[in-house]
């Protein structure tokens, strides 16, 4: 149902003028009759277009600064007929309303207003009252009008007169009704949410479809609100993105890009397993998944360098569900496409979260991100031991990471690889305790020696250097104790405790090093 | 700045006609000159109200079925005037407008014709044109005009005109502009949502700004979509609700929410460490904080019962932040008063999430809410050995605890009971490991039984017979080794690892019960 309609009258009334005279000269050219409005009734008349002004269409004058111009019975009654009705038509003929087929229509910029200015006249004066109405108009009459509210669209525009003898499909005024009331929607939510500074609004349109949620019986999408990110990430490959590889692909996302140095990470269920900062890739890459290869075992790997034929080919060997990369070479995309299944994303790595909603019963919270890094300066040295740069650029890592992982969170690097996560336990003890005894485990592995006391665990790590961050304060001194009994040699955390002292204290009293730092780093 | 404008000229059209009849009445009785479209009129007739035809003030037909009756400039042009501008008010004057100080209107039912059709035409005409025009003009000129657009404003506006001698408040003004473009913007999004069905828009009124999000340095906010849940519970005392006490509130009050008989839920960081249904209250409370009192230290607590005086003489013993119930009594209160700071809050118990969001980088992720729950039919027994009625409904009691807790989750219970809790792992192993030494230690603890070895700790599992839930299928077989080594007696988990069978083998040459449901309750 093509249902065509003759395009031989046109209302043009835009305030982004850019592309119009050459619009409106395409239109006169193919005898379209053009009425226009104010600013650019005199543009397109100073372009030698022939235009007739709106108040002679309607016989009424343009005033009160143009706020009245277009709310007429003239311009509403041509763009609302019902063209197969002979009583509208024979009522459209009593009252001298002639048929407008075409509305080219953009409004005043009340967005771009808001956003450089405070002066409230001019923010209101802003408001569009006639062009919204217009469109809505010719929107809602779809089925025989044509509506264009996008500068972007007038190429289309053409090339749909240019294939129809100067008619528009159904289809076409369907679809461009549905953006204009698009537009309209996000014009007039601007100007609510100026008017009602306590309301919220997110909107998004769908990227996919998901199969389903967090689980099968949960139906669900995903959304783009901007063109960044790993919403936007291109897949060259691979099965389907779930819902659960994508909320684990910007996990490793957010993280990974962290760092300035050849990184990577590996996530499962939404939090780290493995993590590495190297001088080159390749080692970052062996290490990040040795740190648990256990987990690694169908992760999300975020690289932040072009994977090379060798990465590649080191990566094959490996069950992974997603890989994201800012580049891949070509010879390694030829070893990644050996895995057909292997999702690969390749992303702009730049992070865009403006804010972060989170759903509970009744509605919703809503924050910005935890966008703060740290730096040497932002370390206090609360103990009497000390560690150098080098190390002091350990306990960054290892906070950096922290950061990331569900809470309470306390992770233990050596060498600026993560060797244990205490991730998302109900109390800090259970997980410094977890953290301290996966990292004795694993260099216990590393090292060859099974079956080590607790004495030579302590031994071991004291030899390998690793380093301890907690996302928050150490409530009391008992993690403290936890940490030297595995030996641990410097720890960061967060201060703010009222028990600070004793923490202090029981630092010195068991030779850690010990620095805070101003900022906790809750995740949930 | 009052800035009172007086109302001598009111417009009426209405859809929703509640009301109006009474209101405009009261505008007559105070010689207010009403203009009125279509079926208001008519109403408004019959109620031998003195009214004028908007045909007969605007000297112009009401056409089309009603699509053009109010689009002209003498109606907008009464809307639109700046009164305080000459030049405004003689080209007014000069073209026979006159001024409408008044608008009340409320728009076509657009929504209401989508919920109970899908008639397109039908829909489409429901898409009113000429009320918002109206609106969007009166609100926009608040500076001068009132617009009314809500039937439930009509006794605001009663007692503002009664206040000041029938003239409005700029302030009464603005806000009832603010309230229309709200409106008018819910509204638009409905009609772009149905022609854009790839759209998702979300909405919510602050409720709370909230001192900073899950860290101090990100600002944050408690939006409300809904008039139930966590988000709409009466605060009785306390200190102000902090965006991390809101996220655990919310934790606690849905899974306590799955229980019919009285529950208790302790959280923190977003996961439970003490769950327990039980006969009454009291012991439920006892127990559930008794699973873990270390980790229960600064929890948030939901109960789904009323709260009475020798309950809360317990629970202020322990410092918790927040209390949530369905119901205090006046004893119970005044001791819950001792304690200044403790949040209490009084909660519907109606669960009020229609969507899930969780943000990502460049838009969100949008999926239904886990509303899956079980009873005996829905499990399978699967090995050999199986367990009795109320053993089934010990599993079912896991595996709803299970379904609330941080993947990777695995959950040990006795007698209705969480023990232990391994949850946030990046594998299954270590949840099932960290679950059932949990639990061991506990069941050691509650037997004063210290320094037991690993084959007493299975004796004393046996004996106090514990079950186990996994929110997913086990990958492999190693973690009922695990369990076996702990003396788990039942296990519950979802079906569909590609060694399913190796699983099953293994339970039943271990004697383990296994029951397996069909779906998995991934959370994150």
């Amino acid at each position: 149902m093509s249902n065509l309609q003759k395009i031989t009258r046109c209302l043009i009334s835009v305030s982004d003028k850019s592309g119009i005279v050459e619009m409106a000269k395409f239109l006169e050219e193919n005898n379209v009759e053009i009425i226009s409005t104010g600013g650019t009734y005199q543009l397109l008349q100073k372009n030698n277009i022939k235009v007739k002004e709106i108040s002679q269409f309607t016989n009424f004058p343009e005033i009160m600064d143009g706020r009245l111009k277009t709310l007429h019975p003239k311009v509403h009654g041509g763009l609302l007929t019902v063209m197969s009705d002979q009583q509208h038509l024979s009522q459209a003929n009593d009252n001298n309303i002639q048929q407008i087929d075409l509305l080219i229509v953009n409004l005043y910029p009340f967005v771009e207003t808001v956003a450089k200015t405070n002066d409230e006249a001019e923010i209101i004066e802003n408001i569009d009252i006639g062009g919204p109405a217009m469109v809505r108009s010719c929107a809602k009459n779809f089925a025989f009008k044509t509506v264009i509210n996008d500068v972007l669209d007038y190429q289309i525009l053409k090339d749909e007169l240019t294939k129809n003898d100067f008619a528009t499909s159904f289809e076409f005024r369907k679809k461009m009704a549905s953006k204009a009331f698009y537009v309209i929607a996000q014009y007039d939510l601007a100007i609510s949410q100026w008017f009602n500074k306590d309301q919220y609004f997110l909107t998004g349109n769908l990227k996919q479809h998901l199969r389903y949620g967090e689980n099968a019986h949960q139906k669900a999408g995903l959304y783009a609100n901007s063109n960044t990110g790993i919403v936007n990430a291109k897949q060259l490959q691979g099965k389907e993105l779930s819902y659960n590889n994508l909320n684990d692909a910007n996990c490793a996302y957010e993280l990974v890009l962290e760092f300035d140095k050849p990184a990577v990470v590996i996530v499962k269920h939404a939090n780290a397993c493995g993590v590495c900062v190297s001088d080159n890739i390749f080692d970052a890459y062996l290490q990040a998944f040795n740190a648990d290869s256990k987990s690694a075992f169908g992760g999300i790997l975020a690289i932040n360098q072009e994977i090379d034929e060798k990465l590649a080919k080191e990566i094959v060997g490996i069950f992974y569900e997603v890989i994201i990369a800012p580049k891949i070479s070509e010879s390694a995309l030829m070893i990644l496409q050996t895995k057909k299944n292997l999702r690969v994303l390749i992303a702009d790595f730049k992070n865009d979260i403006s804010s972060q909603i989170k759903s509970i019963s009744g509605g919703f919270l809503v924050q910005e991100q935890d966008l703060k890094n740290f730096d040497k300066k932002d370390l206090l040295q609360v103990s009497k031991n000390s560690v150098d740069d080098q190390e002091i650029e350990q306990l960054i890592f290892a906070m950096t990471v922290c950061k990331h992982q569900k809470s309470n969170a306390i992770v233990a690097v050596s060498n600026f690889q993560t060797i244990g996560l205490g991730i998302g336990q109900t109390n800090r003890v259970d997980a410094c305790e977890i953290a301290c005894s996966k990292a004795s485990q694993y260099l216990a592995k590393k090292n060859n020696l099974q079956n080590l006391s607790a004495d030579n665990y302590q031994d071991l790590m004291m030899k390998e250097q690793v380093y301890l961050a907690s996302d928050a304060f150490f409530p009391f001194a008992d993690n403290i104790e936890i940490a030297s009994k595995y030996g641990i040699k410097a720890i960061i955390a967060p201060k703010g405790s009222m028990r600070d002292n004793e923490v202090i204290a029981k630092a010195d009293e068991l030779g850690i090093a010990l620095y805070f730092i101003e900022t906790r780093h809750f995740k949930h």
